[in-house]
């Protein structure tokens, strides 16, 4: 199972300031995390990580990605409410995709209630700080393992 | 942690028709599912689990255990979208939420984009199927243990 | 033919005001009208007749009718315009569903000539008064029949 | 009693494509059914048809009609979602009209949810596919009878 | 004078959470209070008082009482922005109807600021806490005594 | 209790005109009545009354009496739907106002619904008549007794 | 001056009904004065006359004349809010047009405010019934003398 | 037959500017061409001109005219689009109003496309400039005279 | 290869008015053009051009070269915008239709960026005056070849 | 070089209540710095300032002021998003005009984003508190020495 | 002639993927047969080719161009519709511009119907798929040469 | 005071094309200006300036001066309309922010009249030209030296 894990832009200042309202933890945690859970379990699971403030540098990893990767897992950030190139480089890919976020964008402005990710992510998941990553690994596991009932 | 777990309208049908595409799981068997990661969670947790096709009853219940439940699991299904009530009865309660979706919302008919509860919800887990519910209890279970970071 | 008959919330006042507006008749009569024309048919029709002013009740007698009902003639009245939740039990018991008004309700306010059961409906029949009844009892046994030429 | 029988654009080419989707029958199927339908009829009708893909056209023999017509069924089509000119002229001869769809317009492109017909209607019909204007009609019939209950 | 007091959903909890916020009244309180004032009064009041978390009850209470009621005083809660079932229940009996709010509602979320109840209702008294309830007691004996100015 | 009673556009021409319509009752009654209700109460209560047709008067007389008023009650009339300058004014002032109306606002046409006042009020009154203004008084003394429950 | 005058769908049954609310004057009264007051001017006057309920035939009455006329008088009746083609002959041809209504059609219902002529017309008169037309030739004149004052 | 005629803000600045554009005609002008009309009439007219910047001003003298006027002609200039409290004056004093505008309102910027005054307003004439006014005066004779046809 | 190229309402007017901004070219130059250009192909073309002014003769046109034509030219003009009969024409014959615009409309008023008939089109070109048609043809020319890529 | 500066609604207040929010400056203080930095200038510079809280009275200062100003500094304040007067006012003295806000009102609620007199200025400073004044002086002042270059 | 060729995100994956679906062409067979194009045309023809996934390398690249290019081919893909930075570049080098779709992107999503670049270009082509291409060429040739006649 | 100053997209070519239009001023002689004018200033000021046509490069310029600047200038261009990445930048270093246009875009197309800067900017000043940055680094100086009083 090789899995590609995206990071959208200001994602690398993480915990670099006002740790008493973001917390501690910085990118290199959540990586860190997510490398430690990729290891624990009992599938072989390859990730490969990376970080863009780059709307075109995130759509040509994706496309860089096509033969490698089985699964996507992406926290497009404030690319979610603007990126149809990533939009479209994930539908050009056709592999499932789980979107992630660290807070609750619908509970947010206004303007951040719309996605143009959802609609070529299998499911989305977000509000749970840096833990929606590990959520994400997990329900990607069980995809790729197809045991995934077939959903409403 | 007594935890809460709400099913909306509609759900009690799950797995009873067409199940070369919505599976053959049923409630009872995401019940079942629920009940035994709750059981092999190291924490002491107890689920109080309960379907309804009225709103009305769904307020009451969230009302009915303001001073049972630490936290509220629900898939508000249909009622996601049109019930001002439960989310003002889960905005009583002042309990954290996790808002759980069989299906990705966002990637469906316009007017399911829009949800009433989100905006009083932690965080939203939606598009996973049955498995939708696995990862929301993991996560409560996490906020109960105040362990996750805030997020951004 | 084992057709169900929905009426929807404030249908059961029916005849009880201002007749010399709203006419004489009441639900009951209504039923007894449909009783009649599906005895005088050459079909073998089962009619099941319920009225209720929850939504939720809606959505249960849809979903316990999922094995017994061939067709679906419902008059959600107020309903039409506020519920998913019954739009879903229909669309979730995946039968020929016929909506019914009694006025013609894109001749009204606004918000009525909005419907979220059409969508989900094989067909609309409104403005006729209570003889919309007996025009959708007429129409579904020609559904039932098979007998309709596929419409464009 | 005198009936109008009004065809919108394009329906003179029902059932010159395609009948493994739109079925075999042609406007002159649906135009003899009316007739028998009206022949067969304890009451004195007599039916005045035609078919217009002009907008213009449709306005003229609505106002040529305007002594002799007692009430009028139509199938806009098209001109459902466009033509103020046919609304006006519907509404100037003041009699009552029944507005008829093949298919239901309601579960179709957003922007034919949209009628500036039944605003001026009594009544509407839609998709029951050619047996639509058989029902539309009888409602027809009933309304000149005056037996309709006032409807609310 | 009888007239009928209706709390829509979730005025059970008042006062049961954070008196701090909400004050320490409840709706046992509000009741009292009422009871007091229509004692109090120089007329023959008759109050009727219910809650209830349902829309399809509070419409049916709305029906039950089309002969008893005089007039109408409705907080709707969270059903005053989604329900036309109980728009509809107000305006089949065609009594005085009250609308009061606890809280100003225009000053909260937008989608508080619409509400279906209010084109149905004689006028709307929002934003006094529990007094608006006292307020809008003594404005339906003004209007059973007919005494009020017609308004503009 | 120094109140500031606002009245405006064209409320000095109320009971002028078709007093079948309208009532007989002029502004100078109104005026009288509250006096009246002003002497009447237990507390010490010290009127300012105003009437104005223009908007920028209004803003002054708010404005001047910042440091006299302890509350204001006012029917913004017309200004209601166009005055930012009314809103400012009063949120400058930071003073507990009342908005009041005649009529009840959300049942006349469309743009009458939005209120630029009612952000910035503590409550809103409207559809009682002239009696608005007395309910609206009797709400200030209350607030100003600071008795009133906070409100949800 | 040649002045093409045209009358848009429907106005060829003004007059045929319900005098008590449309008055007894039929299209051709409304020819007679033109042409009567056009005889009176001291101007050379030819008028030229149709009435049409074909868009297109509309359209090619104001190509044909792209010649002959010095300015167009219209009535675009129900085509007002739905023809571009009509417009874009308008703006085609190049000529000083007059937009007429016989009724104030921002009085009326919502759809009605928009013209799609107003933009390519001098002006717009409407809502003095038959006498518009006179305003509306009068006005004409003085914008063919050129001694019209540019406006603001 | 007492007319009252009035111009909105900014009117008093014409032809004080770039005559090139708004040509060498003042309100002056305009007032005196009114005055001429009015005594040239056969009927005995008499005329009341105010021109006034202030919203509240014109809202005051509509009025202040309340019992003179037979009908008003009114250029409401910038308050068109801006005024519900000359709307209401007008509404109020419950006489003919003609709407007047030097420009073709509906051929410039969006927002002039709606006018708060129209509604209220028997007819509305626009863009010939200064020459606007005197056919509005010529229809407001006509409709005092009571020989308009009513328009549909 | 059997082509049925349409042109729109108000083309017959081309070249007549203003060449020094529309140019020289007449309609009957496009024709010449496109008739030289079909014979130059070395595939066997035959071309049937028709201009019409009235939507429902574009409507018939269509519908009655349903057994001839394997491609449809189509130069709407303003029908573009608002002609859903011609949109249901052009699906009913359901061949490959491309939609030709002289000008650029996505660079014009916002509502001709609307087209009824891309949805049902292969494909768009506009903006390059005659030689739009020269394009068009040369595309559908590729397009009968059946040797265009399928697009993305 | 004489500049002309408008104080809007409300500013009269400026620093008369809650001083730790809005600070201690005053209007005299804003108009003293004015003054001194006008004095300060190499440049001859005449200022005449004005406060008023009515839109007819800024209308008349401007028009007041037509052959006197050279430019107008102006803070229209709430009647920033209402005025359609001062607007036009502005545009019929086409002298270059500034517009002032001392909040930065793009990040305040949503209907203080829109201006209806940007659109006739020059530029626009805002959020500065009372130095947008002094900003605003030196920008006129360059503007009026036309130095500045042309801006995209 | 030199003329600018620029690829849109994700064009590189231009038939890597699915070719039952997106054909087998790639974007080095696109610009093969551009380059063969330009070479068999009569005109020396120059042509500089670039694809990028990034926003900002393209308003470069454009950018660097200002002097070289006479026109510019460009395919925006997903940037068509989200920027603005294009745009601004396109109309900053003031060349001719054609954009160029591979599909028909009126006929998919919503979103996909607005374009920012149309605006600045002369025209658009688009459905056509890779033989979009080759029509845009032969137009920007006739454009340089100046040939085409200016288009309504 | 470390200030960083952040020029977008296109700005790069300021002065390249149509002088007569543009100016002659280059962005190096805006960055010129800047210098001399912090040199110039009594404050010790270091500026450090870039340009970028990169959404990604800004976000990482103002990441990566999270710790060495005091405030930021930036003259977002096309992103200011489009970007929610500069926009999180901006937010996240949570240092002062001046937003900058050399237009003024509330005078430009619809679209260049949202910001998604301003909200987490502390002003606006735009319309100036080139000197709108010379305005902008004053306030700056101002905003840091913290003598800004707070604003409305």
């Amino acid at each position: 199972m090789n899995i590609l894990v995206l990071h959208g832009p200001n994602l690398h200042l993480l915990g670099k300031r006002q740790p008493e309202i973001y917390g501690h933890q910085t990118l290199a945690d959540i990586n860190a995390t997510l490398d430690r859970n990729a290891a624990a379990s009992p599938h072989e699971i390859t990730l490969k990580i990376s970080q863009s403030n780059h709307e075109g540098e995130l759509v040509s990893i994706i496309g860089d990605n096509i033969d490698w990767a089985d699964g996507i897992l992406i926290n497009p950030a404030a690319y979610t409410h603007t990126s149809v190139a990533i939009r479209d480089a994930l539908s050009t890919v056709a592999l499932p995709v789980i979107e992630i976020h660290l807070s609750n964008i619908y509970a947010r402005e206004e303007f951040r209630h719309h996605s143009y990710i959802s609609a070529v992510a299998v499911g989305v998941i977000g509000g749970f700080g840096t833990h929606s990553y590990t959520l994400a690994l997990e329900a990607m596991i069980q995809i790729l393992q197809k045991k995934l009932e077939p959903s409403v």
